[in-house]
């Protein structure tokens, strides 16, 4: 099956909520919670996906003539492309009865592990899902990220307890959600996380631990002085807090800041290889991908993932060639576009 | 009752001009007066509005675990958040038939008062709407603040001396006002004031004085030098005059000429907890709110202003904890992004 | 009868080209020549209105109590307000056969002198026009400026000899008409104008002398070079050539080089007493109204110029009260909000 | 035949993915190919457009009156205007049925010498089309450019073969095309050149060589150094890489760079005389067009082509005649206006 064909496939299969866009630029769902859209007044998803489109990469052909390298590095470990699949939860309340958490997990975790990319996992209300997910990820050599909420430290142990049981690769804490209210209902302490706080937990993990939410550079240096392995910045696609920047527009300073000392990874609006490009450019190492990939599996399954990947890659290799970076270290800020014309 | 269901009860009460919008942006009314609209070209109010959903807060939950603390001192009294009631008039001849001025002005002064915010009330044509607001403000201890209109000295010290006797809390005076046709046609002297003729009104009043209309660091400025002890910055919704910038463009500029000196409210816009937390990080101490408090009121009444000033409430804290701010005073200039990029 | 009656009224007046808009802002007759429309692509005429809306005045009525002196003074004599009517021609072809050039240019010519404004009228294919409109402005002391397309020498000192014959008050050149293809056609030598050709048709006039049609300072230096008393700031109202900038654009550059040596006026755009206002801010000390004028006359004779001059009047008044401005002498730069904000 | 009924005749012309605009300005074919529409995401080709547009120009007409001269010289040979029509192929899977490569060619080559314009042709997957044009163009005097696609050298080499057989006046090279995935498919070391490739190239050639494609300065510099005679400022009207800045956005900085080390041309987006005086204010010393040549040709043949120059040369030296340039040395960059207004 084509990308198309998936993509139209998924139509039918998910819930009220999301409408299978063409491209799933935040426009249709702002505003309008539950489901995939974001926090009111509901135009951060919409500005994420705009502010890559803005960016204009600088086109050169008058260079060697290679076959791109797209393959990346991160936790001494080599992945066939530096895009992953961020962590996505609550399924049946947002997307329809397609799936319950785990079993979309199931095939993510899979399809990722296959094609050499890396699924992130959400966590829930349910501990059961980030029970399963890294019992699912330990059968393909513990890749894949489950994904903490912010808990209060003693819940957080609890679950980091389960990750180092099955071996996972890494962790992750999306730390913007400390304002849920869901989460203080069930776990009074859960919320903010203070440096000394997090590096606790850190300290705790004992695996690479990526901190998922930071959107300053002063956060980064925070996320930095922590312990913190990798951040992902992140505004958790306008879905915790209304009125932020997108993520491509903090990205370079935030890079400017930690560059070097951790892995910088951005989700938000990331649709195409281009996209990848524009985010590399500017700073990031890797990139996550949320709802798209969910799409793809909802029409097509562990075929949805591959063919997704595949497209983002072909089209990554194409930006790489036409502005004449070989690999993905050649991706510096000089690709894009400076805006200076007079 | 939700806020939801006041509001869209608000749509029966509210006579032609008005269309009780679900966001009360200054589009549907924008050059069409009498009404709740603004003065030709009529875009004042909208851009209002917009300028404040054009600032971008800088989210970071890498903070400690706090309730964020909203309350506000002001001249000597703390409220339960920053969040007052503004001055509105002619309530028959622009929202028809429901309320004449003085029984809205009823209900507004006690609901603020009950809840610890803080009622501004409209002058007009009439006395007895100054006269019935005061001594409705008495029975709540003098908290509330009649707004009077730039009338000549002797018009003003007649109404100051109503203040006065019925102890109220503070006093206002909306010197933009000073162009309405009516005033100089009723008052011949009416219009504008010289610092010395303001400052001769402020010693009169005796008691705190905010002058409502400032929206050049100049005019705060001499505001300041009059013996003001509150600015409002704000153009009057766009009903005085065409073509003036958003409150929300003008404000940072006027808190760096004034911030310290006085206590710094602004108007015009503000809707959400949100855009209170964007005005108070600009430089803002505190914020009036007119349209949309009325559609509350007219809406359901006391019950209406509570459950939006508990929408407001909410949104203003959950903010505060996103971008880790423990109280109104963290609110700082840094929570905003300041759109450098590259 | 009112400004709004006698707009309408025009709209069964005026021919197929002008479709009367409530406000003519050149949106409707983009791109439609002949008639009222401007040169390809279009832009120029909305853009013209449009950069008006965009400056933002500063409110500030913390200043003396006065009624705003609005007369204005050029060669030796006081206006009623600073505010002409600009030249038009070929009336038939633009807007149908309710006038020919010189019933309408009688109208125009007795009301402004009436008002104490001023007019300009246009020239065209036949000579007698100018000499009508001269022998018109006679009849009230010649107040009025006959405006003279870019013949060549002779042609031009032609026509001067008429304006002589009849005292007329000054003189204007639409250079801007240089590229017009008819031009050429009847008078081969026709067209742009040296500094040296310019000074000796200056010199020949022997009245104040107004070049027309200055988009750069550049241009009003050798204006100021070549001996005219005036110059207006002006892109023929789109008509002559596309994509140049809005004359409210260019025309701070041009204050900033000849401010002072001569009378700067500008048109293009400007229809409401705050677009005067905001023209005088940005250094010019008069202003030319074109279409509107027009539509005015056509709906309501010599009643619709006064009609509309009154509003005007008042709106710049109401602006100056607003701003703090007793003259047209304070209407200076800082009136302008600059757009910092932060 | 005027200009409007010969494009208006093509509408019948040209198969389904042309739609024949009014303005061929990207916006109904963005992100549809095959056909003329651009790469995903489909707006470059709109960019292109709408950049020249907001170029504003310097109206001056108090200048010397002259008829502006609009010959170009380039490669010892005057052309009668700096318009060439831009390479174009594969017309029958983009055009529809009406012609094949060969035969368009032949019309345009034709017409183009004729009007002492210049044709760049197509190249593409059968051989037949470099040929066919280069034995055409000899019957002209060897005026036109085949444009070799970056084949691997052996290829190249055997194109210029062609060329110098026929003793072409210059030959093209689109680097550009380096991405597209036939190239390799049909010639697995097709791509990207490096300075060292492309000067062996070149020198081969022994005839002026232009490099199109050319976006970054950089760019600009390589094909300096490699010894092309010419470059085309193109992005290849959005067809090889999205998410590119227009032609007119990066003119300026390549002008810098290499002005008066070899000839810079542009195309994408320039559709009348106004735009061709912009590009060469911006720096160009010609422009090249693309589409609009071709839908002019298949409305109506070589008087097409010549209606279509007549109406960019009239525009042109209208342009020139209102900002006071007499001859294509004189449209510099201070023609433009640098949008400096405070």
């Amino acid at each position: 099956m084509t990308y198309q064909e998936i993509h139209d496939a998924a139509a039918g299969q998910i819930g009220p909520y999301c409408k299978n866009c063409a491209v799933c630029n935040g426009r249709a769902c702002g505003n309008a919670m539950p489901g995939p859209g974001c926090k009111a007044p509901g135009n951060v998803s919409a500005r994420n996906y705009e502010k890559w489109q803005e960016i204009c990469v600088n086109m050169d052909t008058l260079c060697p003539n290679t076959t791109p390298d797209i393959t990346m590095e991160m936790f001494g470990r080599r992945f066939a492309l530096p895009v992953f699949a961020a962590p996505l939860g609550s399924l049946e309340m947002h997307y329809g009865a397609k799936y319950k958490d785990p079993e979309y997990n199931t095939i993510l975790i899979n399809a990722a592990a296959a094609y050499g990319s890396l699924a992130f996992t959400g966590d829930g209300v349910d501990p059961i899902n980030l029970i399963r997910a890294a019992e699912d990820m330990e059968k393909v050599g513990g890749v894949g990220v489950p994904t903490i909420k912010p808990w209060n430290k003693e819940a957080v142990f609890e679950k980091l307890d389960v990750l180092r049981a099955h071996a996972t690769f890494a962790a992750a804490m999306d730390v913007d959600g400390a304002g849920l209210p869901f989460l203080k209902a069930m776990n009074p302490n859960a919320g903010s996380k203070s440096v000394d706080e997090m590096r606790e937990i850190i300290d705790y993990a004992g695996i690479p631990f990526i901190i998922k939410g930071i959107m300053t550079p002063a956060g980064a240096l925070k996320a930095a002085e922590a312990g913190a392995a990798a951040i992902v910045v992140s505004n958790h696609g306008g879905r915790v807090q209304g009125g932020t920047p997108a993520t491509a527009e903090v990205l370079p300073a935030i890079a400017r800041a930690v560059k070097g000392k951790l892995t910088i990874l951005v989700d938000g609006g990331i649709r195409s290889g281009l996209d990848v490009f524009r985010a590399l450019a500017l700073g990031a190492d890797g990139v996550l991908i949320g709802r798209p990939v969910l799409n793809m599996i909802y029409g097509g399954g562990a075929e949805g993932f591959r063919v997704y990947m595949d497209k983002i890659a072909e089209e990554l290799r194409s930006t790489m060639t036409m502005c004449g970076a070989a690999s993905l270290k050649n991706i510096t800020a000089d690709k894009i576009w400076n805006g200076q014309n007079m």
